[in-house]
This record gives structure tokens, sequence and C-alpha cells, in this order.
């Protein structure tokens, strides 16, 4: 199997585990970004009856047929209907009705002229050219009755929900925004409201990887630092297993002295789906189910940390928030500058998504080092550099990954 | 002038209206997604010590200068240093430590051997190579002391947020997220709560531009639908002046019988910026300012009046909220089919980005009729169609602005 292979299997062995997520009927007020939990079909064509598209006139448009500048048509204009307003009466041979942009049409007539296309007095008004377009916006041009509006698993944007809300929709069933609990180990780390002590630092990656937890629609909790001991580590995370939709370690998961997380996976009954995998930074991780449950182990390393976490990880996250688009957006793209590496695996640089002449760019970050926070500032792309020596020149493409 | 200049001037002559927003402060965990209103130096260098990158040995590079396979270096491990302790004496001539990961380099020691280059006991450990690398992480690698770690109008994301608790940071000044007020008019139009009687349609336009405001970081409140009455509407949007940071109207802009909002804009004493400019769909629109606050005045055509508002206001809206970035990122973009159209002016299509080849293709929307909310579903782009007729083939390359 390829570094490649491996790395696109523990990712889809995230994938094949199916979360069942709980769903929830929430205000339409409050489902900007949650993902629907239903299909939702229209009750009501948008708009249901038809319109008018301009300020103009309704008329049969077989009355102003023989209309042309030298012979112009002249017809009596018997009332205005303004919009949300209806005609007293229908359109009949020789007469038009004034109306207004988005009033209902009134009977007998085909075809809205543009006022500005014609001359009018109170009374009457003249066509100087037979219809060219019928103006009219038809019972179902936005919305067909019947028709799909919103799917189970989609996200809702501004558009989406202003489609309910066409409706008359008050609520809907979204799927509970999954919580995810991130416990740190690491014996230097001390909580990042406290002052370190000497050889010690402060931990950042309950608010990195919660910062992208939070991105995806996931509740993240700081579970705080737990302590280099198996039996006190597993009673903890097995709790939290039953509380939370993901479990989330950092550090601890080398081959080390103090690399206890395999053990503690293994005494809560979780079963491994993968251990190390060949990319840097953040291969040195693990990943565990227990039932429908994942738990997430993760480097000590900031930067790792998150690598790992989106390039593996991001998939099966989006998939616990319901999402039907939960697979990985990957294309093409030309590295803006010069990039070379000696290393065996597979490297992941963390940059930025630029377009320049119509074609995506990776702007890679200045600071790539495993144990930075300021590796992930910006991050939207993660760059794939192939496994072993290489040295790619600028403009050189390389695949990458949306995150 | 061209039309492009004066779509231009439009969007400039927002933009430079200065609004002063106001700040708070919050707590850290609140901070994500806002805008920070004041730069933020490092107090401390992160590491602020040096660590070591790996399980290894601890030792001064000197003394394994000579070591090759056939004539090893053995050194005296005198103690193991875990991550977060500190040696308890320096590495001396002939002497090596035990050093995990991220544990503060010993004094005297220059150098980490990676353990599994080594062969040892709990006694000794022997080198059968000089030191390739130092494998040490140097105080200030990923943050020096007085480096800048983030900018007023930087928008806080999960590596900010971070790169700030390792500073110890609990709390930051942001810029306060603007509020607007969003008024209806159109007598055709009823709540979107209520059952439309024949000839109205319900009232979506405060759903969907809430929708985008709410994207880029503004608060809206749907202030209902106004009555076709000047003196009433200016009232009410006066007192609405008074308090919220931007005005947004739809519907009543036009030329029509019905269209008062020029009238209001007005008799309220605000100063007209721009009414009615070269492009469809939503030119048919109005900004005025009063002060340092605006009023966008937009089509009553839910696709019209979002094209209108992001085409034009959204450099606004963003500076609105304090973001430094808040100018429009344009790219070309190839069309993924083919598109004609026959009208004097400018035409933005809605759609979205795709990559395809490394590229960037506009897919557009299947609906683009102006009444349509549809039309806005999941438009992340926006692109821009030359006056005049025109026939593009697939391929062809169109200017775009991320929305």
């Amino acid at each position: 199997m390829t570094e490649y292979e491996r790395i696109g299997e523990a990712c889809r062995m995230l994938e094949h585990i199916s979360p069942q997520p709980e769903t929830e009927c929430i205000s339409l007020t409050e489902a900007y970004g949650r993902v629907l939990a239903e299909n939702i079909t229209a009750e009501y064509a948008v708009p249901s009856f038809c319109r008018s598209a301009y300020d103009g006139y309704a008329l049969r448009s077989a009355d102003i047929h023989s209309a042309s500048p030298e012979e112009p048509v002249t017809l009596k204009v018997t009332e205005t209907v303004a919009a949300g307003s209806l005609a007293g009466h229908p359109v009949t041979e020789g007469t038009a009705i004034r109306i207004m942009t988005g009033a209902m049409m009134p009977e007998g007539a085909d075809t809205v002229v543009k006022h500005e296309d014609t001359r009018f007095t109170e009374r009457e008004a003249t066509f100087f050219a037979r219809a060219s377009a019928a103006n009219i916006i038809q019972p179902g041009e936005d919305v067909r009755q019947g028709e799909l509006l919103a799917e189970e698993g989609q996200t809702l944007g501004a558009a989406r929900v202003a489609a309910l809300a066409a409706q008359g929709l008050e609520s809907v069933r979204v799927y509970r925004r999954p919580e995810a609990a991130i416990f740190s180990t690491g014996s230097e780390l001390v909580p990042s409201g406290q002052k370190p002590e000497p050889g010690k630092i402060r931990n950042t990656n309950p608010w990195l990887l919660g910062g992208y937890l939070r991105k995806y629609g996931i509740v993240s909790r700081d579970c705080g630092i737990l302590t280099d001991d198996v039996r006190i580590m597993a009673r903890q995370m097995g709790q939290a297993l039953d509380k939370y939709d993901l479990l989330i370690t950092t550090g601890g998961v080398s081959a080390g002295d103090f690399d206890f997380i395999p053990q503690v996976v293994e005494s809560i009954g979780a079963c491994v789906l993968f251990h190390r995998l060949p990319f840097k930074p953040g291969g040195a991780m693990l990943a565990a189910r227990k039932d429908q449950k994942v738990i997430l182990c993760l480097s000590g390393n900031p930067g790792a940390a998150a690598t790992g976490m989106l390039r593996i990880g991001l998939p099966f996250m989006k998939r616990l928030c319901g999402r039907k688009d939960y697979r990985f957006t990957e294309a093409q793209a030309a590295l803006e500058e010069s990039y070379s590496k000696h290393s065996p695996g597979v490297s992941y640089l963390r940059g930025r998504a630029g377009i320049t002449d119509g074609r995506l760019v990776f702007r890679r970050n200045d600071n790539q080092r495993n144990a930075s926070v300021t590796s992930m500032t910006d991050c939207d792309l993660l760059a794939e550099i192939p496994p072993g020596d290489c040295r790619l020149s600028a403009g050189e493409r390389v695949k990458v990954f949306f995150v």
C-alpha cells in the first residue's frame, strides 16, 4: 500500500462510521448555518399567481399586433392596479389596464408593455410596436409547487432560509450540533490562564482545535489536562464517551515513555482503527471507535495536531454534523513559491488559497513548524507534498485540500 | 464615465464613509470570528525556553564529533528529564541526559540525538554518527517576544485566538457587531408568517438580506413592512437611524407611482450618494448618507436586492464591522457554460466557485430571475457580464467577485 493509500484509507475508515446525529426542531430565525434533517418540498408555487414584471399596461397582445411607429394603436385605460391589489374587471378587446410591477395580471390580458414604451394619458395609452415580450412573471417561476426546496443534509444559507420563509415555514428540523470533548495530555502543560513555571508551557490545543471544530459546526468543551496515569485517564475518557459525540486528545500518542494514549484507548474497550500514518506533521495520530463514537488522538504539537485533525478527521466531522457534502474538496494548485523537502513520508504544508490569473495558487504560511500555532494562521488549504526527497519550483502544481 | 466606472464609483462612495465602529472587551472564548480592535504584541516568546524536538539524548555535539559506525562513541547517561521537568544538573563532557520531546534543554547540551539513532541501556547511550541536526526548538521559534501577534482589523480565526491564549490573554478588545434595520416596502407584501390573500406575496427580503448581513458579522432586525405614506416612512426610518448602524430598505426605489423611497430619504435629511446604477439585477438602487450612517435602498425583488447589496454594499458592510480586509476579492474565472445576453447595462450572474484542473470556474445558478430567491442559492461568486449584447462561450473568462 502506498503512503497515499494508507492516508486515504484512514480517512475513509472514519467516514464509514455512520454517526446517527440527533435532530431538533428550531425556529427558522435560528436556522442559518444549521444542517437540515428533513427534505422540504414546496407547498405553494412562488409566485402563486401571474405577476407583471414591470410598471406598464396589461393588454391583449392581439390588440396591438398591427401597431407601428407609423400606425400606432391606442387603447382605452380602464383602471390602475397596484401591487397587492386586484383589478376590478378583466381586460377586454380594445382596453388596457395600467399595472404596477408585481401586481397580479388581470384576467384577459396576456402581455405587459412597459410604460416607457408607450405614450399615455389618464384615459388612454398609445402603442408603437407589437409586443416583443410578455413581461410576465409566471406562477412557479421561482419555485414550483411540490418542488424539493431543501434537502436533508444541506447547510442552510441565506437563500435557502428565505425560500423556506416564502412557504410560510416558521420552524425546521435540523441536526443537533455535535459536542466534542478535548483532553490534553503532557506534563509540560499548564492551562492557558496560568503562568507557566520554568520548563512548562501554556496549553493552546483546546483553543486551536476548538476553533476548527466550531468552524465546522461542532461545539467543543475543554476537558483540561489529563495526568499521566492510565487508570485515571481511562476513567475520565470513558465517562466523556457517554456524554460527548466525539473525543479528541492531544499528546501522548507516539512511542515515548510517557505516551500512554494507546494503553488508555485499549483499556476503555475502544477498537483502534489506525495508529501512525505516513505523513508530517501530525501523522503520529491514532483513531479508535467505540460503537458509533470516535476517539481521535492527535499529536501534542499544535500545528501537527491541527493538521492531523483536518487532513484525516474533517470528512468525519462534517458527517457528524449531518452534512451530505462531507467529502474533501480537493483541487490542483500552483505553488506560489518553490519548496524542497527531504523526508520519507508525505508532507502537508499549511497555507492560503489565492487566485492569480484565473488559477488557484497555494500561498504557503511562513511558519511550518510542528509546534507552531502560527503555522495555522488563516490556513484554508493543505498542500500535499509527495513522499521522499523533492524539489518543487514555483508554479508547479500540487494537490490541495480545502479545510 | 463608463458603466464600470459608475459602478466602481458607487462602491467607493460607500467605502469612503468612515464608520467609527464602537469597541467592546470580550472573553477570548467568545472571540472566534470577531474583528480585533487593538494591536496585540507578544509579551512572551513562544516557546520561552529551548526545548527538545524529539525523544532522545541531550549532549554536547563535540563529544560525538568523531562517532561512526566503525568507531561509535558511548556517553554516560546521568538522568532522564521529562517534558515539564528540569534536569537536575548540566550536561558535562562525556555525559548525556535522556530527554523527552518538549522538555527544556539541560545546560551544557547543544544537541539532541533521536533515541532511534542510538543504542542504549539505562546508564549509557552509544552514538554511531556525528550529530546531523540540533533537533532543538529555539525560544521564539513560534512567536518572538514583542512580535505583532494580531492586528486591529483582523478577524480572529482559530490560530489567532490560540496564539493569544498562548500569551495568557483572557479577554480582547473587538469591534461591536454592527446592527442593521431592514425595512420592506410594497403593498403586495405580507409578513412571511401570514397567509397571503390573492395578489399578495410573503416578504422574504429580511430573511435573505439578514442572512447575508449575518454572514458578514452584522446583526439584523426585521423592522417590518412600511406603509406607502412618506411621512410615516420618514418618521420610522428617522428613528431607526438613531438606533442602528445601517438602514436597508427594499422596494419603492424605481420611478413608479408607488416608489416613495427617494422622497422619504430626502425628507429625513439624508444626502443621496447615488440613485440607479447601470447594472442588472438590482441596479435600481439608491444610497444615502446621514452623518456617518448609510441608508441602502434596494430593489424589491429578492434576487435583485441581494445582488445590489452584495455588489455595491459589501466592502462598506465589512468596513462597518471594523475589518481591514474590506475590499472585494476579485478574480478571473472561466464560465462553465456559455452565456448570451441582450441588454445595455452590465449584468451580474449569480453562481458558485469551482476549481477544475487548477482553474477557477464560474458555475451559474440555474435560476437568474430578479424576483427569485433561489437565484441566490449557495451563491459565492457574482460574474460580471459586459454591457451590450454579448455571447460568451464556455471557458471564456469573466471577472468575478467573491461574495
